[in-house]
Order: C-alpha cells, then sequence, then structure tokens
C-alpha cells in the first residue's frame, strides 16, 4: 500500500456494492484519501478498517472531495443521493449502469447545479477490479477537461477509454458489448443444448464436455474477428466487400442447423429471429452480401 | 510441391465446389495421385493442369482410388452420385454438410456396401484449407480404423480431430460451433446496430465503427471463455458453481440492454428469446445460478 497521500487527488464513492467496494479498495491500496457512503452503512466498516472515512450522508460525503464517483443501483438512486448535495464545483463521475439516455440527462441535470459531468461504463466485473492483466476497462464520456484532469485516479481500478463528449456514448458502448455478448451467450446455451447427453466423458473416447467447451471458445474467438469486415462494411457502405460466405449461402447452411436441431430434440427458439433477419435481406435481393446488410433492418 | 507420389495414397476426390477445388489442392501439392470428378466437368480443368486425373463418372472415379472423399451439396447427392459405384472395399470419407442423423445412416448404407466409412465436418472456409496457421481443422467421427489408416492424409488439407464411432458426432459439434457462432453474429449485429449512426469517424474524437469493431472482438473473445464454467456446471450438475455474474443479475441487467435498444430505435427481436428463457429459470427459483440451467430448457 502506499500511504504517501499527500499528492493523491481525495476520492468520494457513493454505493458500496460488490462493485463499488471493488473501486474503493484500490483507491485506498493506491493511497488516495477516500470518503465513501452507502445506504446500509454496515458495508462501510470492512473499508473502515482500511483507512476509509465513513460519511453519515451524500452530502456529507460530496463535500469532503473534490472528485465524487456514485456506483449505485440505477439512475434514479443517483438523483435520490445527490438530491440534498452541494454539487457546485464538483467532478461528478458516475459509474452506475444506465442507458445513454440517462447519461445524457443527468449530465444536464448535473450541470446546471454547477458540476462537471463524467459518465462510465464498466466493462468487468468485480474480480477484475485492480488486475490489469484481467482486461477490464470503463469507457467514460461527457465533460473532456473532467476526464483529462482526473485521467490518472480514474485509471486506478481498470484502464480507461475516452469515448467523447457525447455523455451518452458510455453507456451505449457499454451495453452494445453486453448485448453482443447475450447473444454469443445464446448462442452457446443452443451449442451446449445440442452436444448435451452426447458428449462422453473426459478421458474417454469422444469429445467430452470439457473438451467441447474449449473448443467452442476457441471457435468464437476466431470468429469474433469478423467484427472487423462488419465495421468495414458498414464504413464503406459496400456489404459484398471482404465477404467470404455470403448470404445465400449462411442461410442456406442455417437450414442443416435447424434441421439438427429438431433431430436433436432442441428448440430453435434461440437461433430463428436471426436466421429470419438475414433470409429478409437475402430475399430483398442481396445474396452476394455478408451479414452487414441485416443491421439496418434492426432499425425499424 | 512434392513430387515423389511413390509412398502416398492415392485419393479420389467427389465434387469440385470452393471447399472440393481447395481440398483438391493440398492433396496434388502433397503429392498424393488425385482423381476428381464433378457433375459440372469443366470445374476440373484447372485441377487436371495440375495434376489430377478427371474421371468422366463418379463410379470411375471410386474405382481409381482405395480412399474416396465425397464433398458434395447434401446428403441426397451424395448417395446419388454414389449409386452406381463399386464401394466393396473402399475406404469412404464424407466431407459433405449434413445434420448428425444423415451421417449415421449414411454409414450404415456405406457399410451395407462393403465400405468403412468415416463422416466431417470442416471448421473452415476454403480460404483456411492448406494454411496451418489460420486454426482450420475437420472434425471426423466413424470408423477408427479408416481414421487411423488415413490420419496423415486426411490432415493434408487442415487440421483434423477424431469425435469418436458415433458417425453423427463430427457433424454434431460441426453444427454445434456454427450454431453458437451464429448466435454471436446476431449479437454483434444487434451491437452494430446501436452503434451505427452514433460512431464518429476513424480518427475524429469519440470511438470509431473500427474501433468499436475492434474492442467487440477482444470483448467477445475474452467472455467466450465462459464457456469453460458452463461445461465444468453441466458436468457437475452444481449449475452455481463459480457464478460471478448470476441469473439475477443477469435478467437484471438485461432491462438496460432492452431499454436502451428501445431509446435507440433498435429492435429487440435477437435479445428477447434469451432475455425470456433466462427470466423463465430465474421465475423458477434459481437466482444464484449461471446461465447452465438455461440449457435444458430448451429441450423440450
Amino acid at each position: 500500500m502506499d500511504t504517501d497521500t499527500a499528492h493523491k487527488t481525495p476520492v468520494t464513492l457513493l454505493g458500496l456494492g460488490d462493485m463499488g467496494a471493488a473501486l474503493a479498495r484500490t483507491w485506498l491500496a493506491a493511497g488516495h484519501p477516500l470518503t465513501v457512503w452507502n445506504r446500509t452503512p454496515s458495508k462501510a466498516e470492512p473499508l473502515q478498517a482500511y483507512g476509509a472515512r465513513v460519511a453519515a450522508t451524500p452530502a456529507e460525503a460530496v463535500a469532503a472531495s473534490p472528485l465524487v464517483i456514485a456506483c449505485l443501483l440505477d439512475d434514479a438512486s443517483v438523483e435520490d443521493a445527490l438530491k440534498d448535495a452541494e454539487l457546485a464545483g464538483k467532478d461528478l463521475v458516475n459509474l452506475t449502469t444506465g442507458t445513454p439516455g440517462e447519461g445524457r440527462a443527468r449530465r444536464g441535470w448535473a450541470e446546471r447545479r454547477g458540476a462537471r459531468f463524467l459518465d462510465g461504463g464498466i466493462m468487468a466485473v468485480p474480480p477484475m477490479i485492480g488486475v490489469p492483466e484481467s482486461g477490464g476497462y470503463v469507457f467514460y464520456s461527457g465533460s473532456g477537461a473532467l476526464y483529462e484532469e482526473h485521467r490518472a485516479t480514474l485509471s486506478v481500478p481498470a484502464g480507461a477509454v475516452y469515448a467523447g463528449e457525447d455523455a451518452g456514448h458510455a453507456a451505449l458502448l457499454d451495453v452494445a458489448l453486453l448485448s453482443a455478448m447475450t447473444g454469443m451467450f445464446a448462442g452457446i446455451t443452443h451449442a451446449f443444448s445440442l452436444v448435451r447427453g452426447e458428449a462422453g466423458k473426459e478421458g474417454e473416447e469422444g469429445i467430452s464436455l470439457g473438451e467441447f467447451g474449449r473448443l467452442l471458445a476457441d471457435w468464437l474467438g476466431a470468429m469474433s474477428a469478423s467484427t472487423g469486415e462488419m465495421a468495414a462494411q458498414l464504413e464503406s457502405g459496400d456489404f459484398t466487400q471482404g465477404v467470404v460466405s455470403n448470404l445465400a449461402m449462411m442461410v442456406q447452411g442455417n437450414e442443416t442447423l435447424l434441421r439438427t436441431a429438431r433431430e436433436q430434440g432442441v428448440s430453435t427458439e434461440l437461433l430463428t429471429p436471426y436466421t429470419d433477419l438475414m433470409r429478409e435481406r437475402l430475399d430483398a435481393g442481396h445474396p452476394d452480401e455478408g451479414t452487414a446488410g441485416t443491421v439496418d433492418l434492426l432499425r425499424r
């Protein structure tokens, strides 16, 4: 632990759930004077033992530091916690999960009260906080002046990626990555449902569930590189650019996926919406495209 | 090119689509005597220039080599192409895309005609064939004796992974990986639809589509490691084992994803089926589990 706190920015942290507590520990370990507040005070006790000052109210906590981090349940909790606090001259960084619209509205609300505002989206689970090699990071967007001034302090818990002045963009990027992960998890669930009951035990002939899991992770990791192809196609507007497997081939191949699911007694409910979307674009006369043409079909 | 063909197994290849042609070139380059047949003879001409013998009929092609590879349009094409061929004593390897049921039935059919049979599922696109560093490989299942005897020859175009005697398992594993990829592509499509129109140009302030694509690929690659957790949970039957983000947290977090999609004018159609499946398992009383409990819900 770095105990030279003379030159470290004092930090106030509102919210000590699993994520808040993980953030708090990293600032304490890095020697930042830390003031914490949590609705349930008992959660602050372990941090007090490590040197955190515990405030009785959010207003008291906000008054203690120039830099105030909120990591609360939802956007309404942020408004509620800060309703009696003096925000003028403060730098407010909101790491509470929310939508882009909430981030933009909260920036306006904070600025009307005299604070600079930065919204954040955390791309990590609590065990990855304070562990640089985990690869976790936080998207920030909003006041670039605030970000530049506090970049070093904000980089203590995890990597920091600045996404511009639009205070909605941190949440937008956060949600976009999580949405893609949700789709991947749906696919993984379907895949395990197919092989469940057919896979052998570890060490037996054939492929075990564990081996299948490793092959699946490698496969998805390799195929995730296709995001670069899609980005390039969307930027150029030419959705046939660099295509190896075109829409006609993919829709035809999908028939085998759907027939196999039916053979194995597995519901196709997780795969059919995207199959339908690809077919819609194909039927509109685009057999030679990749999948980029399905992106705008969702904006209806 | 290795021109010492004396000790190389003669190979017959039926089907010269993009994949068949790519396979053919690798066996020719490795010095295997190669006989090819294709329904449209003109596709054989470029290979003839590299030393392939072109057969006029599938029966003539089959007669030329002990090892016969089929890479045709679909399972019905395999039966049709081989209806007049003498298969007794031959080793038939079917790389035609099909379902597990088709693989099993085709093995019975081949064995009744006196051939050994191996089914294959190719985890690669044609440009990856003959390029070891591409990581492409082929699942094989069926006759282990055939596989052992011809392992070296089969490993020429791409890596070979043997998945056991059940001739359906190569197709099952192939389809399972492709199904998971389809789910991931659905998620990627939703993600790009969210950021489309908001991302800046390369070099501008904020995150460009290209940068987003790279962050997305890294994120999905990192998150794909969760397949190991799911495999371990399915093997142990304890779906709470090693859980960091539990079902209650994931379902709550999904609300933010769905609200953000509505804010951005993006349809939720690709995300809702899996959200519903998670909620079904949660409502059955499993807040502390990971996602493994959704796998068996698809088997209904």
